[in-house]
C-alpha cells in the first residue's frame, strides 16, 4: 500500500512557533517611524503588547500559548500529501509533496495568524478589533479567530469587492463580524474620500487607512494585519515545523520548496524551519522559490529600498523589495498576491542569497490548477496555482534531466470562492497582464528618502 | 491535553464496505419492475455489473477494490470530531462528536460512492456516464469520480440551478464534465418539453428522465444516481466504519446518532454499520434520528407505501415512505434533501422499529447552523444543519435531565456554496414552509397500484 497522506498525531503537533530571527546570518534591518525614519516598534495602541514583543524577539522558539493550541486543534495537524497521480500524469520521476492548508474551517491558512492575534488581544482586555480585507480571505480568518475568544470585529472591504464577492462577506458575517464597504462614512478618511468620489471603488490603501484610523484612538480596539510583518510569519511557523515532522514520517527531505508570496506569510510559515538547515549548512542545496505574479513582480523586478508598508504611508517604513508604496497593481484574480512589497524577513533572505524569486504569468498559472484539479482532486485557490505552476515546471525538468527531486508545496488553500477566475479561464476569457513598467517606474519615484544606515 | 480529533491512519482504513442485508430481521422488500410490477433489478444497460449485483447481494463485507482505496486515501479517512466548544457554549453534560465528511475535494460526503460508480463503470469497459443534479452537489461530486477514471461526464442540471448557482457548475467543468440546463435540446423528453415551454424552469424529474434516456441506448454510456439505491448506501459506509473504529480510539459509543436525511445515502452510511449491533441485541438502547424537514416529510408523514423512485415513473418501484412521487416539495435551501421518497433501506428499518424520525422547520436549522459556525468555527451546508438543530435538541434536553449522553453527529459537508442561503438567514429574510398538506394529498393519489404480496 502507497502512503498517500503523512498526518501528525495531535500530540506530535508543535507546541512552539519558530522564530528565525536569532538564526539570521546577518540581523534584520529595523523598521523606521514613517515620520521621524528612525528604528521604531509596532504602535503599542494598534498592537497586543506580545506582538510587540514577538515581532523583534530573540528567542529562538516562542510558546503556542495552551488556549491557541486547543483551537489549532479544531483542524490542525494539517496533511502532508504526496501528489502520485500528478507525478503519474507528468510523467516525472520527481516526488511531488504538499502540505495543506484548505481543510480549516476559513479554507487556508491564514487562521495559524488570526487565532494568536484574536488570542493576544483579548489577553491585553481588548473587546473589539478592526481590519481590512481585499477579496475577503483575511477578513474572514480574522472573524473566525475573534469569533474563538468572543472579540468583536469590523471589517474594511474594498468596496469593488464588496460589491462583486458577496460569499467572503456572508463568511465573516455567519462567524459574527461585521464588514462594511470601504470607503465608508465610519471613518473621517472615508467620509472625505465619499465627499470627492461618492462612487469611488476603494482600494486596500483606503481600508487599510480606515482600519487604523478607527482602532488608533480607541483604548478597547487593536488593529490587525494578516501578513507582512515578522510576528505574523513566526504564527505561521506551526505549518512549516509540522511540514518538517510529516517529510521525517514520510522518510524524505525537500530538494525544491515551491509556494506563492503576496505579503509573504503562507510561503515563509512553510519554509522558515527548512531555511534554518541551511543557514547551519546542513541541507546548502536545497532550493527555496518564492512564486510571484508576473503583473505584481516585487522580488523579480522591484529594488531592494526602504519603503511603506501601506499605501497611504502611515505604516512603518521597511527595508524590502517594493513596486512602490502607491503602486496598484492589475487585478488578476490572485487577490493575495497583489500587494506592493514584501514581508522583510523574505526580502532579507533573498538579499542574503538563501531564497530566489520567480515570477508566472495569470493564464499560465490557471492551467496549472485545473491540471491539479484534474489529477489531486482539489480545486486550488488562484494564488497556490502560482506555486503549482513552478512545481509541474520543475517536474518537467527532472523527467528531462532523469532526475528524482522530492518537491515540496505550500499548498495554501481551496478554491471553492473563486469559481468565477476558473469560468473565465475555461471559457477562453482570462487574459495575462503586461508588466506595468510604466506605473512602477512612477512609483519608484515616490520612494521616501531615508538616510538610515545599516549596521 | 484534551484531544479534539480521532483520526484512523490510511493503514486502519477500512478495506471493506457494510452491507446490512444479510443483516436484516426481515428482508428488504423488491423492486418492482415499473411495467410488470414484477420482482426486478436494476436495469443492465444502466448500470455496471458489480452495481447490480452489490444492489442485493447477501454478502456481509464487501471488499473495496485497491484502486477506490486509492482514491480514497485522497482525503479519507476522515476526522472524528469532539465539539468542546459547542458542548460548553450550550452547558451540557452531553458529549458531541461528529464525522466531518466535508474535508474532501468536493466539500461532501458524496465521492464516496460517486468514485466507486465511475470505477466500476470503468470496469465494464464504459467511457461514457450521465447523471441529473439539482443544486449540483452530485453532479460535482461524480464529475470528481469520473476525472480519476478518465470517464466523459454529461450532467443534466434543473435549470434553474443552472442559472442561479453557477459555481457548482463551474465546478463540475473544472473537473472535466459537460454540465447543461435540463430541459435540454440533447434528448428527446427535452426537446417535447422545450417545445411545450421554451422557458420551462427544469425539475428533478425531467432531469432524471433525460440523463437515463440519454444513457438509455448507448452501449458506452452508463447512468448513474446518488443516492437512495442500497449500492450507494452500502458504499457510503467507509464512513460508519470508519467513525465506529475512530469512537473507539475515543473510547466511546454513542447513546444517539443524529443524521439528515434526503435520499439517506449520508446518514445510513454513518449509522448502519452501528444497527448492526442494536440487531445483534448489544446495543438495544442505541437511539438513531433521522432528520428531514418539515418542507418534505416523508418519513414522518408520508405512509409506507409502493411508489416509483422517480418523477416519470420509468424507475423501479420501491416499498418506502413517501410523498408520491409527482409531490413537488417547497424550494428549501437544503437541495438534498427535496426527494419524494426515502432510501428502501432506512425505511424498512424504521418499520421495523429499529430507528426513527423527526422533521425540523427550515429557520430554525439555520440557527442552529449559525451556533455551530460560532463555536465548532465550520459553516455547515444547510442539510447537515438540520441534523445539527435536533443534536442541539438533545444536549439541552440532557442539561435539563442532567445526563451526560453520548451523541454522535453525521456532518456531510461544508456550507461554502451556500452562503446566499446563510445571508438570507441573517438579513432576517428566510422563511419556513407550511407542510403541503394539499399537494401531498393530490400526489398521494397518484400511487401506483401494486398487488405484489411481501413474503
Amino acid at each position: 500500500m502507497k502512503q498517500t497522506k503523512f498526518i501528525l498525531s495531535e500530540k506530535e503537533m508543535p507546541t512552539s512557533w519558530y522564530n528565525i530571527l536569532p538564526d539570521l546570518p546577518k540581523p534584520l534591518p529595523p523598521l523606521l517611524h514613517p515620520g521621524t525614519k528612525e528604528p521604531t516598534i509596532l504602535p503599542p495602541p494598534l498592537f497586543p503588547s506580545a506582538i510587540r514583543d514577538q515581532e523583534f524577539s530573540q528567542e529562538r522558539y516562542i510558546e503556542i500559548p495552551e488556549e491557541v493550541q486547543e483551537i489549532y486543534r479544531t483542524w490542525r495537524p494539517t496533511a502532508l500529501h504526496r501528489a502520485y497521480r500528478l507525478e503519474k500524469a507528468l510523467d516525472t520521476p520527481a516526488k511531488i509533496f504538499f502540505k495543506y492548508e484548505g481543510t480549516s474551517q476559513a479554507g487556508s491558512h491564514k487562521p495559524n495568524t488570526a487565532v494568536a492575534q484574536a488570542y493576544y488581544a483579548k489577553q491585553d482586555g481588548i473587546k473589539r478589533m478592526t481590519t481590512e480585507t481585499g477579496a475577503g480571505q483575511w477578513g474572514s480568518a480574522l472573524a473566525m479567530g475573534c469569533m474563538f475568544f468572543g472579540i468583536e470585529l469590523k471589517v474594511y472591504m474594498v468596496k469593488v469587492s464588496y460589491n462583486q464577492k458577496p460569499y467572503r462577506r456572508i463568511l465573516m458575517e455567519t462567524w459574527g463580524a461585521k464588514c462594511v464597504p470601504s470607503p465608508s462614512p465610519d471613518t473621517e478618511i472615508g467620509r472625505k474620500i465619499l465627499a470627492e468620489d461618492p462612487d469611488s471603488p476603494g482600494s486596500l490603501g483606503i481600508a487599510i487607512s480606515e482600519a487604523i484610523e478607527d482602532a488608533g484612538p480607541r483604548d478597547d480596539t487593536y488593529y490587525s494585519i494578516g501578513s507582512v510583518i515578522n510576528s505574523v510569519l513566526l504564527h505561521q511557523t506551526i505549518n512549516g515545523l509540522e511540514a518538517k515532522k510529516a517529510m521525517e514520517k514520510a522518510d524524505a527531505y525537500p530538494d525544491i520548496i515551491v509556494g506563492c508570496i503576496g505579503g509573504g506569510s503562507n510561503f515563509a510559515g512553510l519554509y522558515l524551519p527548512f531555511v534554518k538547515d541551511k543557514i547551519e549548512g546542513k541541507k546548502q542545496n536545497l532550493r527555496i522559490i518564492n512564486v510571484e505574479p508576473t503583473a505584481c513582480p516585487s522580488m523579480t523586478k522591484g529594488p531592494y529600498a526602504w519603503d511603506y508598508g501601506d499605501v497611504a504611508g502611515m505604516a512603518p517604513i521597511v527595508k524590502m523589495y517594493t513596486l512602490g508604496h502607491t503602486f496598484i497593481p492589475p487585478k488578476i484574480h490572485a487577490g493575495g498576491l497583489r500587494y506592493h512589497g514584501m514581508a522583510p524577513i523574505i526580502c532579507h533572505l533573498h538579499h542574503l542569497g538563501l531564497v530566489e524569486a520567480k515570477a508566472v504569468p495569470q493564464v499560465a498559472t490557471f492551467e496549472a490548477g485545473i491540471q491539479f484539479a484534474r489529477t489531486e482532486g482539489i480545486v486550488p485557490a488562484p494564488e497556490p496555482n502560482h506555486a503549482i505552476r513552478v512545481v509541474i515546471d520543475e517536474a518537467l525538468a527532472c523527467k528531462k534531466s532523469g532526475e528524482s527531486k522530492t518537491i515540496l508545496l505550500a499548498h495554501s488553500g481551496h478554491g471553492h470562492f473563486d469559481m468565477a477566475a476558473y469560468d473565465e479561464y475555461l471559457s477562453g476569457r482570462l487574459e495575462d497582464y503586461e508588466y506595468p513598467d510604466k506605473l512602477v517606474k512612477e512609483a519608484l519615484a515616490q520612494l521616501p528618502v531615508v538616510d538610515y544606515a545599516e549596521a
